[in-house]
C-alpha cells in the first residue's frame, strides 16, 4: 500500500500507534561458598545460557568487602581458572570502593566503562559485580550503559542488597549532590545470594539490611512482620537462621511487587515500596552519608509509622510495636537532624525532602503510609505540623 | 508461610524465577510547521497525558538547524507562551552542536543533565530534543540516565532521523573511539515529524536519509523498494510527496519491526535492520565521519548486496537495480578507505569492522543479507576474498 499523498492536507497524516512489549526474565538464586570449587551456581548460570562457550566474564568487586574476605579475588579467579570451559575471566577484577562513595565518584564510571572496553565485553558477556548495595548500583549503571546493555550477574554481599537493592531491576549513581540523580531501569541476568557474605558484616550492615524487610512487611504481609517481632532479638543477636528467613521473603515480596504492579520501571507517580524513603534520603544527605540506608530507612519508617498513627489511622498498639521491633533490632529512632532546620527555605530542612522526593518520581506527591500493619494507603498531601509532633514524639525515647 | 530452614542443607534454597513485562506505548505523529501558532499538535501530545497542568518543559535544540532557521528559538519560545496553560518552558534552551560532534563530546551530556537539574524536570515533565539523528541520540541517552528515565519528545529534522533513528528505541553517544559504546534501550513519549524541516536540509543530508529506506524495503518489501527504484530520480531532484511517502512508509517499516520482532531491547544476536552496517560504521569512523551515516550506508547496503550477488543468491538483474538506484539517487558507491588496508590486523582495514559489529551485538556474528529484494538472509560466516571481489565491482562505476 502506497499512500495517496495527493490527498493530504494540512495535519492530516495519520499517527502512527507504537506498542513495544519487553519481557525480562531472572533468577534469584541462594546459595553457600558461591566461589567453592564444589559449588556449580555461577558456573551453571553462565552455561545456561545456550550459546558458544567459553564466555568472556569480568567482575568489579567492592573494596570494602576485600578487609573480610582477603583471599576473595584468588578465591574468585581460582574458580574461573576451574571452570575454565565455561567462562575466561578477561581481565583483572576492578577494586572500587564500597559504600555511597562508590556512587559519588563519576570516575568509577568511566573506569568500569573502559574495563568493559579493554576486555571486549559484548552484550553476551558477563559482567560480575560482587559487593554492596551501592557498588551494585554503580556497576549496575555502568552494565546498563555500555553497549546499551550488557549482563550483569549481581553477587551481593549484604543484608541490604540481598534482599532488596540488588534483586530488584533499577541501578544509580549520585549527581548534583542528588542521590540516584543518574541512573536506570534494567534487569539484571541472575542474582546471586550467597549468605556466607554475611558473617562478615559489621554489626551496623548487619543490622541495617533488616529496615528494609520491615518496610517491605508493614506495607505488604502482616504475618511477615510478626515473624520480623518475633524474631526481633534473635536477629540482633545475628541469628543465621532467622535472617536467611527474613532475606528470602523479602526479596520474594520485592520481586513479587515488582512482577505485579504493572508499573516496574515506574512510569506512574505511586511508589509504594518507597514508604518511609522520602525522609530516609534527606537523612542521609543530612548526615553526609553517616548513617547508612538502613539506618536512615528505620527512621523514616518510624517517622511515617508515627504520622500514620498521629493522622488517626494506624492503632497505637500497632504503632508501638512497630518502634518496638525497630528498637530491639538495635536502630535509633531519633539524631538530631530531624529538628536541625525547620524552615522549609532551608536547604537543611528535613522536609525539602518531601520534594526532592516528588521531583524525583514526577508527578503529585505520592507518599505511603500505614492503615494498620500490612495495609498501606497512599496520600498526596501531609501536614508539615503533624510531622513536627511526630519527630518531637520519636525524639522521647520512652514512647 | 514461612521457610522450614531447618531441612535447608547447602545450596538447596529454591530459586526465585522473576518474570518483568514492560510495555511502552508511544505515538509517531506527522504535521508541518510545527510551531506555529494555529497547530495544536504538541500542546495537545503534552495536554493529553492526563495529569495536572501546566506542565514543566525544557528544550534541546540542534545547533546546525539554527543555521537554516534562526528564528526558530523565537517561534518555539512563543508557541510555549500562547500555549501557557499546558506547558511551562522551565530554561532557557540548550543549543548543542549538530552532527556527528553532539556525539563524541562526553561534556554535552553532562550539559543536559545541568539542564534537567536546574529546571527542576521531574519524570512526569517534558525534554523535548529539537534535531537531527545524532543530537536526538544525545539527548536521549541525556533523557533516559536523568532520574532513571525522564519523559522526551523527539522532533527530528532529517530525513534520516524521521524515517529511522527517532521513530525508534535506541539512544546513544560515541566512547572509546567506537560508535554508540554508551546508549541504551528507551521508547521516546512521542516522536513529532515535521517534514517542513526537510526544506533547509542541505542536498547531502536530505539524500543521505532515503538510504536507511532502501535498506529496510531491501530487506522486508518489494513493493515499497520498487516505489523508491522508480522515484528515485524525483527523489535526487527533492521532490517533497515522494519524500513524504518515502518518510512515512520507512518509519511504518521500522516500527513495526521493532514491535513485533520480539527482541525490541536486542537481547539476541539478530539484528536485520543492520542490513549494510557493519560497513556503514567502520567506513564512518575511517572517514573520520567526513562520510555521513546515510551516504556510509549506502555503500555498506551496495557491498552487502554486491556480495549476496557473489554468493549466488541475489539474481543478477535485481542485484543492478539496487546500484542503480542507489547511483540515481545520487550516491557514490565507492570511497578509497574501502581499500586501503587489505590486512585484518591493522585497525584501519574495512573487515576489522566485522568484529567490531560482532562485539557490539553479541554472541556470534550474524549478518543480514538478501536472497532476493524484499527477502533477507541470516548468515553467521562470511568470505573475505568475496567481500575483496565485491569491492572491486563496486570500484567500476560502469557496473
Amino acid at each position: 500500500m502506497i499512500l495517496d499523498l495527493k490527498r493530504k492536507t494540512k495535519f492530516e497524516l495519520k499517527p502512527i500507534q507504537q506498542r513495544v512489549e519487553v519481557t525480562f526474565n531472572y533468577a534469584v538464586h541462594f546459595t553457600n561458598g558461591i566461589f567453592d570449587l564444589d559449588n556449580p551456581l555461577l558456573a551453571e548460570v553462565i552455561a545456561n545460557d545456550g550459546e558458544a562457550k567459553p564466555k568472556k566474564v569480568v567482575a568489579v568487586v567492592d573494596g570494602g568487602l576485600l578487609e573480610s574476605r582477603s583471599g576473595l579475588l584468588d578465591q574468585f579467579r581460582e574458580y574461573c581458572r576451574s571452570n575454565s570451559d565455561i567462562l575466561t575471566l578477561s581481565a583483572e577484577p576492578l577494586v572500587v570502593p564500597g559504600g555511597e562513595a562508590a556512587k559519588n565518584n563519576p570516575q568509577l564510571l568511566e573506569d568500569i566503562h573502559q574495563l568493559v572496553d579493554d576486555a571486549g565485553i559484548c552484550r553476551h558477556s558477563y559482567l560480575i559485580a560482587i559487593g554492596g548495595g551501592a557498588v551494585l548500583d554503580l556497576v549496575g549503571f555502568a552494565a546498563a550503559t555500555a553497549h546499551r546493555g550488557i549482563r550483569i550477574i549481581r553477587i551481593p554481599t549484604t543484608v541490604l542488597a540481598q534482599n532488596d537493592s540488588a534483586v530488584g531491576v533499577k541501578n544509580g549513581i549520585n549527581a548534583f549532590g542528588k542521590k540516584n540523580f543518574l541512573g536506570s531501569f534494567a534487569p539484571p541476568y541472575a542474582v546471586l545470594n550467597d549468605f556466607d557474605f554475611l558473617d562478615s558484616l559489621d554489626e551496623r550492615d548487619w543490622r541495617s539490611g533488616i529496615a528494609e524487610a520491615v518496610k517491605v512487611a508493614l506495607i505488604r504481609d502482616r504475618e511477615f512482620f510478626e515473624f520480623i517481632a518475633d524474631n526481633a532479638a534473635l536477629l540482633a543477636r545475628r541469628d543465621m537462621e532467622a535472617m536467611q528467613q527474613v532475606i528470602y521473603r523479602c526479596a520474594k515480596l520485592h520481586l513479587q511487587h515488582i512482577a505485579t504492579s504493572g508499573d516496574a520501571f515506574e512510569m506512574g507517580s505511586s511508589r509504594p515500596l518507597d514508604f518511609g524513603h522520602w525522609a530516609a534520603h534527606k537523612l542521609e544527605q543530612l548526615t553526609n552519608y553517616r548513617l547508612r540506608h538502613g539506618e536512615a530507612v528505620a527512621i523514616g519508617i518510624a517517622l511515617d509509622s508515627t504520622y500514620s498513627y498521629l493522622q488517626g489511622m494506624l492503632p497505637h498498639a500497632e504503632w508501638q510495636k512497630i518502634l518496638n521491633t525497630l528498637r530491639t533490632l538495635g536502630f535509633e529512632l531519633y539524631i538530631p537532624e530531624l529538628t536541625e532546620e525547620s524552615q522549609i527555605e532551608h536547604p537543611r530542612c528535613l522536609f525539602r525532602g518531601l520534594n526532592e522526593f516528588r521531583e524525583h518520581l514526577g508527578g503529585e506527591l505520592t507518599l505511603t503510609l500505614l492503615q494498620r500493619i500490612g495495609q498501606e494507603i497512599e496520600v498526596h498531601t501531609v501536614k508539615i505540623s503533624l510531622y513536627q509532633q511526630a519527630i518531637s514524639l520519636l525524639s522521647d525515647a520512652k514512647i
